[in-house]
Parts: structure tokens; C-alpha cells; sequence
């Protein structure tokens, strides 16, 4: 079983700090030993027909479901989800073992 | 710079047969040179409330942004894209330079 990504579409409230958002999350994750890898992005071509106003991206990635799942159901993730939740105007998110389809050279 | 992403979240129309346009996107990624790596996935955890109907994730991750506009001008791209519009209820893309919160271990 290969890894596992936990991924989120986001468009933010308007007048939401996102660095503020963002400190807290990276510092969540970096206490959160099953957490493998984060990155995060934030869109820069603004098709607004092909994004439908969603702006940003965070990517967490794990070792397996059992991390995923760990994760999800830690209290600190269940604190943090509460506040970046309530300065969501939209989300999506979604969660799905990788298949690596053409992998990065060497 | 960094890597840039392209990453779509789509919803298919009933009755399309995932595994065909699975296997056109990855001919085509095989043979597009800029495109460095391309993974996809299907959510596992089905939380209608959360996923919003979206099922399944592709990302194409590219070492900039000129061989990402180099290959979403590509006519070969065009081509493709034209009938994976088509297969789709629903769809969601973002493009994004990759910021790396949390590397993954060495």
C-alpha cells in the first residue's frame, strides 16, 4: 500500500488573514509525526470558469491510511479544522491513495 | 522556482468508463516530455459533505511554468482535453507553484 494524500480546495471569507491560517497549520503539521509531507499552493492562473473561485490548495501527504485516519481524529487536527473551517467561504476536500501514473525522473 | 502543479478534481457523468480516459490521459502524459510526473486518485473515504460529489483527483506536476503553459497550449493536450470536458459533470482546476511546508523524510 503506497501513500496516502488528504487534499483541500479551498476559497477563503473575505478579509481572512491566510497567513495566519497558514502559520497555524504548519505548525500543527510539524508537531503531527504522521503527517509525511504538507504543501500547499495558491492558484495563479485565475480561470475563474475552471477554478470556480477556489483559491488555494494544502496537500497533506501519509504513509497510510492508518496515519490518515490518526490524523483526522487527533483532538489537535478537530481544534485547528474548527477555526479554518469557520474562515471557509467554499471547500472541497478529498481522500485518495496515490497512483503514481508517470512517476518524477531519478 | 519551484514545481508547478495542475490539478483538476472531477466528478464523471454516470455511465462513463473511467478506466478508457484514464488510459488516454496517461498515453498522452507518457508522451509530453515537459509533463515531469502525474499521480491520480480516487476518494476513498466518501464524505458526500466534504467531497461535494467530486470523486476523483488528477495532478500533473511540471519544473515550471513555462512547461506548464507549454503543455496546456499543446494541440495533442487540446485534443484530449476536449473529450475529458465532455466525460465530466463536474470539474475543478487549480494551478499552483508548489510550497513545500513540511518535506517529506529523506
Amino acid at each position: 500500500m503506497g501513500e496516502v494524500k488528504h487534499l483541500c480546495l479551498v476559497k477563503f471569507k473575505e478579509g481572512i488573514i491566510v497567513d495566519d491560517l497558514l502559520k497555524g497549520m504548519t505548525e500543527l503539521v510539524s508537531q503531527m509525526d504522521m503527517v509525511k509531507s504538507f504543501e500547499w499552493g495558491e492558484d495563479v492562473l485565475n480561470q475563474e470558469m475552471l477554478t470556480q473561485g477556489f483559491t488555494h490548495v494544502f496537500s497533506l501527504t501519509f504513509a497510510s491510511t492508518e496515519d490518515l485516519t490518526s490524523y483526522m481524529s487527533h483532538e489537535r487536527h478537530a481544534a485547528f479544522a474548527g477555526t479554518f473551517m469557520a474562515a471557509l467561504d467554499k471547500v472541497v476536500v478529498i481522500d485518495f491513495p496515490v497512483v503514481i501514473a508517470k512517476p518524477a525522473p531519478a
